[in-house]
C-alpha cells in the first residue's frame, strides 16, 4: 500500500510517499516540503498548493492520502491558513478520487513513536528508523508527513483487519 | 462588473451573484447556500462544495471572486471547517483565472450598513434595500454572501480610482 502523508501548512506544506504494509518497515518513495511566501496573495499561495499536490498525486499513484488534523489551539496567528491548506490537502485527494483520512497529532506521534505527546526529534528519530533511512529526512518539516503516512499504514492495517471480522461475523 | 460572493462554511456555505458599479444600486443575479451534513466525511463535504462552486463560476461567469475572512475568535467547534472551506472557496476562484479578494465581516457589514458591527438583521435589511428585492432572500445565510458581493462592487470601485489616480501620477 502506498500512502501519501500531508502535513498541511501555507508557508511550508511537508508531503512524504511511503510504501509499506502494517507491522513491517515501510519504505520510503519520496518527501517535499511544498513553500510559498508568506507575503504573497492568499489565492496563488493555495492556487500553488493545490497543482503541487495534483502533480504529486499524478507522479506517486498513491493508493489513499492522509492529512493530519488542525486544531485551534495551534498557534492562532497561522492556523486559520494552516486550515485552509489542509482543506486543499484533503480536497487534493478527493478530487484524485482517493480515500482520504485524517490523524491528530498524537495519533501520529503515538503510532511511530508509541507515545501521544513525544517530541518533534522523537518522531525524526523514529521516521528515519522506521524507514532505515542513512539520515534523517531534511528539511524537518517533511518528517511529520512521513510519520501521517507511517500512522495511516499502521492504523489502516488494524482498521482493514476489524472491518474484515466484522464482515466475516456479519456474514455467519 | 459582475461579483460571486462567498460567505464560507461546510455545513452552509452562502454564494451571492451581484452585478453593479460603484456607487449604484446593484442587481442581484442570484444566490443559493451549498449544503452539507455534519456527519458526512470531511473529503466528500469539501469535493461537494468545490464542484459547486466550480459550476457556479461556470455558470454565471462573474469577473471576481469575494470571500469573508475566517477568524479564530469565531465559535471554536465549527471554526476549522468553516476555514478549510474557506481555502476551498478562495482556490475555486483561482483555479478559474479570476481575482479573488477577501474582507473581513467588518469591512462587509460597514460597507452595506455603514457599521462594522451591524447585526444580521440590519445587513439583511440593507441587502433587501441596495438591490431593491420584494423580500429579504431566503435563506438567510445567502444574505451574507451577497453582502460580500456588494461590498466588493462597491470596494473594487474605490481601489480601481486609487489606482488609476496612482498611474496617473506615476505616469506624469
Amino acid at each position: 500500500m502506498r500512502v501519501l502523508g500531508i502535513d498541511p501548512g501555507l508557508t511550508r506544506c511537508g508531503v512524504g510517499v511511503v510504501e509499506g504494509v502494517p507491522g513491517r518497515l515501510g519504505k520510503l518513495v519520496a518527501y517535499q516540503v511544498v513553500r510559498s511566501e508568506p507575503d504573497e496573495d492568499i489565492a496563488h499561495r493555495l492556487l500553488h498548493l493545490d497543482r503541487t499536490l495534483a502533480e504529486l498525486v499524478e507522479r506517486y499513484q498513491p493508493d489513499s492520502v492522509a492529512v493530519e488534523r488542525v486544531f485551534s489551539q495551534h498557534n492562532a496567528r497561522t492556523v486559520m491558513g494552516t486550515a485552509q491548506a489542509s482543506g486543499v490537502a484533503i480536497l487534493a485527494g478527493a478530487r484524485a478520487g482517493l480515500p482520504v483520512q485524517t490523524y491528530t497529532p498524537s495519533e501520529v506521534k503515538a503510532a511511530v513513536t508509541g507515545s501521544g505527546t513525544a517530541d518533534k526529534a522523537q518522531v525524526t528519530a523514529m521516521v528515519t528508523r522506521l524507514l532505515r533511512l542513512a539520515a534523517p529526512p531534511k528539511p524537518a518539516d517533511a518528517a511529520d508527513a512521513i510519520a501521517i503516512a507511517i500512522c495511516h499504514i499502521w492504523r489502516g492495517g488494524t482498521r482493514a483487519k476489524i472491518e474484515a471480522a466484522a464482515a466475516r461475523r456479519s456474514n455467519r
